[in-house]
């Protein structure tokens, strides 16, 4: 027996079934028309963000990582309950225009943008986080060829990481950003360049679940920033603070204390150096906001064993959760949050190993898990799909195709 | 310094650029319309299909497993080399047929197989590689409501495994195929049903280059087929082998030895035992066909240093290249082939880490590299991208789009 990680709080069950948002499973796969299914909960997206907006000071604007999920609906929910979004690619700046954002909103990460994404960005408005001096430079020639004065904030690579996060963003060599020795010199030609300097994004890393790790990394942002804006001679007009804040995935995880990681960036928003004084302070989530407002909804095809072992195989898979399936940024494979979804309430009964319908064995959605008895027809739920599932996983892998998405 | 996987026979140079049957790589660019993309020979496939014929015994048929690429005119140029198709869906199904392969010479495997999706297989004369019980349940049940015979295969979980695979397919619990136990019983209902029975399909593992490994399991593969058969009383018709050949991908890693392979399945089809007397043979391959024949283009945008180490980073990534990048089905990140296309002949004078253009620490495609020294706006190739690249990749990460295929 391997343990399952923790169903997220909010949902609950009608006759049996699990619910999201007071509709019970069957109702929802036959609103999104078929299994496998991605399910948002609106309900849940507003509480997410409420409940940031109340633990956080006032003075913190709440960015949204689209990346996490871009899904049109929700992207759209999102714009209107969220200060700004952070995007990665052109044709995330495509989406986040069409869900209503306004372009002076959004700001654009990434180690790998090309001249024709620079110029779609700079014409736009939206703020660029620099990664190099090199596309800087590009950055800056591009303004100056269509006549726009580019919005250019400088990405750090601070020599800190974030402790306990699941991806570390900073300390040491890095493709991101630029090391932060040599922040103020670029700062000083961004000024000199006519260009308008934004400020500071400092991303120290991801998927942290430790409030003081957190709250240490936050503290250590803002020293940072201060300290190359006295080196720039420059007051920042933006600070990105980064996001950080994991969500639990397996057993054991607890959830990060945000009351406490506000309280502290009350603190420090309270005793803030002169150079910070006027600045406005942004933190970036992405899989925080959504992650647990999601869940994928698959069908049981086949109840079979072998060598003793009991094989639940479902018309779902990695190609559409690649992360549940433990082969996305994890060495060792722990179970997410599963369920049999049809019979959310009963108790379990049996071990059953959960797999995908692909023709390979990385295909697992959980191992060995204790769960009530499932037959063929049985609806399973995989809970924090919200973030990194449809869009972070191989759809087109063996063309069962990609897996319908609806936002309730 | 790590060292880099070994780059496949046939690629040439031509005025210093990598050429992949005698074109250019910057011409291959414009071909495909821009970079990132996926270049496949059909030179390549033509000579590596030729090449399992001449080392094969002529009774062996040659099946292409589409998972690896289904990319169209890839599968139509298949389609016209090999003498079968394996699918692993509904979806690709409709592919292989619409790539003219007859319904007679495609056989279907898959755990996950929907009621639907056997009714469209059997519709069509496919035959179904069965899984369980329960799915010859269902299939004997849409073939009579549908008033057509099914053709159904037995698809065998071996208590052996390949040794040195990279993937196992066999022995012990697998949701894959049937116990070897419980196969005897399964072929005798099949046929009192009055269905089509075609035979067996045991498959063992993938991804193995150790011709030792590949004698003995389909020496066991041989043996196995006929004790099922004798045990069940009935004659397959068919046996399909399965595959099991690799590719070398890492430092190190040496081509499969298919003299021995071919050698010693000839010695084997010479003493075949009276059950076998009259099966039809199949070793069905998908990576070790295509692998080798397709390379990856991405251009360089950025070229930066961090903390004394050399970033190259590319407008391609893990996007396009999950398995290169080190992030589906290992355990331990190994540098792929990788090559500076634009200077192919030159030689290396610098470490560089080759990264994606996605903003996560996951996307790496070399890492401390010693490679030519190369600039914004070079080519990098990443080498045995014919297989499990685009389809086995999460295209729609981070909203980078698809890279575009070309085969020449």
């Amino acid at each position: 027996m391997k343990p399952l990680g923790p169903i997220p709080p909010g949902f609950s069950s009608i006759g049996g079934e699990l619910a999201v948002q007071g509709i019970a499973a069957r109702e929802l796969v036959e609103r999104a028309g078929d299994t496998p299914c991605f399910v948002y909960s609106s309900d849940m997206l507003r509480a997410r963000v409420a409940s940031l907006r109340a633990a956080m000071p006032d003075r913190l604007a709440i960015h949204y990582a689209m990346k996490a999920n871009p899904f049109a609906p929700v992207l759209k929910l999102m714009a209107s309950l969220v200060d700004g979004i952070d995007i990665a690619s052109a044709g995330e700046l495509a989406l986040a225009q069409a869900a209503g954002m306004d372009a002076s909103k959004i700001s654009f990460a990434g180690p790998g943008k090309r001249d024709r994404d620079l110029e779609a960005a700079i014409a736009a408005g939206v703020t660029l986080n620099l990664e190099s001096e090199g596309e800087c430079e590009r950055a800056l020639a591009i303004g100056q060829r269509i006549g726009v004065q580019p919005r250019l904030a400088v990405r750090v690579n601070p020599e800190f990481d974030l402790r306990g996060s699941g991806m570390r963003m900073g300390g040491g060599a890095k493709p991101f950003g630029i090391d932060q020795a040599r922040v103020p010199a670029l700062v000083r030609h961004i000024l000199a360049e006519g260009a308008h300097w934004r400020g500071f994004h400092i991303f120290a890393g991801s998927q942290a679940l430790d409030a003081d790790a957190i709250i240490d990394t936050q503290g250590k942002t803002l020293d940072l920033a201060a300290q190359l804006a006295d080196e720039a001679g420059a007051v920042p007009e933006h600070l990105n603070l980064g996001g950080g804040m994991g969500i639990p995935y397996f057993p054991g995880d607890t959830p990060v204390d945000i009351a406490r990681v506000g309280a502290a960036l009350g603190e420090r928003f309270a005793a803030l150096p002169d150079t910070l004084r006027d600045t406005h302070f942004a933190m970036e989530l992405g899989r925080w906001l959504v992650g647990e407002a999601g869940v994928y909804l698959t069908r049981i095809v086949d109840r079979k064993t072998s060598h003793g072992e009991l094989y639940l195989v479902t018309d779902g898979g990695l190609h559409h959760q690649l992360a549940a399936s433990g082969n996305f940024g994890t060495v060792v494979r722990r179970n997410y949050p599963v369920a049999i979804a049809s019979h959310f309430d009963a108790d379990p009964s049996e071990e059953a190993n959960v797999v995908g319908c692909l023709c390979t064995p990385l295909d697992r959605l959980a191992d060995k898990a204790h769960l009530p008895e499932a037959q063929v027809g049985d609806l399973v739920a995989v809970f924090c799909a919200g973030a990194y599932g449809a869009t972070a996983s191989p759809a087109d892998f063996l063309g069962h195709g990609k897996a319908a998405e609806i936002l309730v």
